[in-house]
């Protein structure tokens, strides 16, 4: 493919990703585009449904641009599911009113587990027309985001049906027919590569594996059951993008903290926390020295602090930004950087003023950092 | 109190709590008194209720029991609920069928804040009551554990009314009114404190801290909101039971393994994991070695794993042993030891013959460890 996009003309986001020194700390926010906003929930009325706003490319661009034209964020990310791949596969996604995923048929067995193979990813071009779509309408403000669920993330629902409190059917899975769950993992990790390498052939300019779930794995297990297969999934991923730049690729595992020396070995540029990790502590077993081999870190504010008036909002990034410490700022080699995000998706309920005071703050903050 | 009760035939979890060596790994279960027996649905049957079954001394007293009946466990544990404290608040605790605990009433204002304040002990006699009569009961077969919630979890539950997917509310109010918050877990300290004193006082052999919630706080939160509330009824509790013995204190955070190195300096002798801690590299952290000082640690297999067949399950419990490693079995000092649990309450569906396998691999396991 041999699109031709619009100049670049905010590579904080980028730069960051590959550990190179910013004036500033970038900023994204999991979930940005959403029903926080209320011109996000106008667009999904006139959707009718999620999935409706999901495999529409205009509505998926127009709301995946919404919270830019609020916010000066340094990144968008594609407006999509995590599970538009099990879905492809057939397993019937939909998303009842105010309740979480669902899909109509589950991977529980034997036969189940024998029927599945990797989609056609044909089934997904609604996707990639969007990431295109969307990345003509940023027209270069900022880079677009990629993503998808994680094998395993992926396999909890493929096997719950749904979300779950307790991960009991895919765990029972697992415990029982360990050789079931890989195949289900083997599948999903080659779904998953071929997926992202649509996007990055569509557009996306940095990609994004989200582990959700991994968290919820014993010690043992998850290394075995997810870090394994994001593995495969990053084995197979391209390196550059449409335009020839190179295109980072970024793992989130939802309670991986604790598995971070585990995680150093992954062949990725960039790792996500979540609120529980101390920043300061990642940076030391993962983030490198300057000029030295090393992972860029990303996140990892509670969402809920944005339940918080904005001074405090404020005062709550500031602590974070300083818990990472201060970013190298020598232009000419690599060194440990920061990408300041939520340590989870936002929250619906959250007061779109308070994430302009957080963006305002981490931008400041972040600048006199580097001057300190 | 000068209530006599019968010597004490079974002290292996006792002198595991406190780093003397054993013959084996003891080995009780979190909630193993519980609806996966139908001899325990039986008799809440006959109580009507949870809350008539856990107040009701000669109820409370029969399924403490049960599962000692079934399976050689090396301990006892009283009982009850972790709400029993705010309940004798005045917040108005339910159980309705199915559903997880709720409150008639929340504390999420400053006139509620006011308006706590450590309850009466006499409000709890009915605990009390169940404790002395649970331990004539055990007649010395094996020790009982005493226990309540934390400050922080039992603060989650007054301020949200009852279980969250995301704390939002409890988490605003402490990014909100730190200050509310702080009196909120102070009185929850100082309650908790007395009421398990109460307990040591009516015969606990040993005292356990659920900090069921301490995990989903954010990296600098948690050690000011919970770990320091929890210091706080530690510093407060009697060090020796109404026998002269020493009574261990163990402190359990759900989600805890990351901040092993802040909870080392917590004053207790055990600290409990859940299934994403790694026990070699906890033993590491805080075990200590043989007669140098450290902690004995709790857990940590998960609970899932009982979906498995007996086989599978028992192959999990060796693995959760080898983890840990050979305890020390010097009988001349402390060091380095092991009580096995789960990582989490045990799940209603859980077959309970899968229970009796996973206790026969501990005991058999662990005996053939020792000899390694």
């Amino acid at each position: 493919m041999t699109t031709s996009f619009a100049p670049l003309q905010n590579d904080t986001f980028l730069r960051a990703c590959l550990r190179q020194a910013t004036d500033y700390t970038p900023l994204w926010l999991m979930r940005q585009a959403g029903r926080y906003l209320p011109e996000y929930k106008a667009t999904r009325a006139r959707a009718g449904s999620f999935m409706g706003l999901a495999t529409n490319v205009d509505y998926a661009t127009e709301v995946t641009l919404q919270p830019l034209e609020r916010f000066p964020l340094d990144a968008a990310i594609l407006f999509s599911d995590i599970l538009t791949v099990p879905d492809a596969m057939g397993l019937g996604l939909s998303f009842a009113q105010g309740e979480g995923p669902r899909f109509a048929k589950t991977v529980r067995d034997e036969a189940a587990v024998n029927a599945l193979a990797v989609p056609d990813m044909d089934k997904l071009r609604y996707v990639f027309d969007a990431v295109t779509s969307i990345r003509k309408a940023l027209n270069g403000r900022v880079p677009l985001i990629g993503f998808s669920g994680s094998p395993w993330t992926l396999a909890c629902y493929m096997v719950e049906g749904g979300g779950s409190d307790d991960y009991r059917l895919v765990k029972s899975l697992m415990y029982s027919r360990p050789d079931l769950m890989h195949r289900i993992l083997a599948v999903n990790a080659d779904a998953v590569a071929q997926y992202l390498n649509a996007q990055i052939d569509a557009g996306a300019q940095a990609v994004m594996v989200f582990d959700s779930w991994g968290g919820v794995l014993a010690d043992g297990m998850f290394q075995q059951f997810s870090l394994e297969y994001t593995r495969r999934v990053l084995a197979q991923l391209k390196r550059t993008g449409v335009d020839g730049q190179e295109v980072p690729r970024i793992v989130f595992t939802k309670g991986g903290g604790i598995w971070l020396q585990d995680m150093k070995a992954l062949d990725c540029e960039v790792l996500g926390l979540d609120w529980t990790a101390n920043l300061g502590q990642a940076r030391a077993i993962v983030g490198g020295q300057v000029g030295g081999p090393g992972k860029a870190l990303q996140g990892n504010i509670d969402p809920n602090v944005l339940f918080a008036p904005p001074e405090m909002v404020a005062a709550q990034a500031r602590a974070v930004l300083d818990s990472f410490g201060k970013p190298h700022t020598d232009r000419t080699t690599t060194g440990p950087t920061h990408i300041f995000n939520l340590g989870h998706g936002i929250s619906q309920h959250t007061p779109p003023e308070h994430v302009a005071a957080l963006v305002e703050a981490v931008h400041s903050h972040s600048r006199a950092l580097r001057q300190a």
